[in-house]
């Protein structure tokens, strides 16, 4: 039978480095998930600008939180985070949306 | 030849929808993500509470910044909000690491 690869000591240190590995994986698959979010709501920003749309759409948000509540619920993923992460999106998607929509104004006003 | 069968004004509508879909989708994948990265470190809050270890890791969060800026470049997510993500995610985990940590503090607490 042979001894123990590592001491006592080192153990934590190496479950902690497995987790990390298994963090950075799953940061990878956000970050791109978040860039292709932010490509589509780019698109929906361009296209409200173009239409006159508000920025924010509050009927939405509420169906899209509703679905993401059952999907974390699902997932095991708390609701009160839920709720945080999508005001977070949220905020950041209408501050985008706004600015285009100001871009859009500007291009397009004919008032002097 | 047939008419169109959209109308100008349910133009932007379709196109709307079709985005939103993708973004559901791409919504979903992100709490399964989620869910998964907060199983992860609440694992690892059990380990530094256990070894008595910080709640936060500045080092280890200077590297998963660098690491998730230059995938965020790649994938063309831009910088600023990469920070943001990245400081609302840290500011989560290290809540619950520290809730974890008080929590085996009073489990294991002796004095009285």
């Amino acid at each position: 039978m042979t001894s123990k690869p590592h001491t006592t000591l080192s153990e934590p240190t190496r479950q902690l480095a497995t987790l990390r590995q298994r963090i950075d994986n799953i940061d990878a698959a956000l970050i791109y998930m978040l860039a292709e979010r932010f490509r589509c709501t780019g698109e929906v920003g361009k296209l409200k600008a173009s239409f006159q749309l508000p920025a924010c759409d509050p009927v939405r948000e509420k169906e899209q939180l509703a679905r993401l509540h059952a999907l974390a619920q699902e997932a095991g993923l708390d609701a009160v985070f839920t709720k945080k992460f999508f005001t977070f999106l949220v905020g950041e998607v209408i501050a985008r949306h706004e600015a285009v929509a100001a871009e859009h104004c500007s291009e397009t006003d004919t008032s002097a």
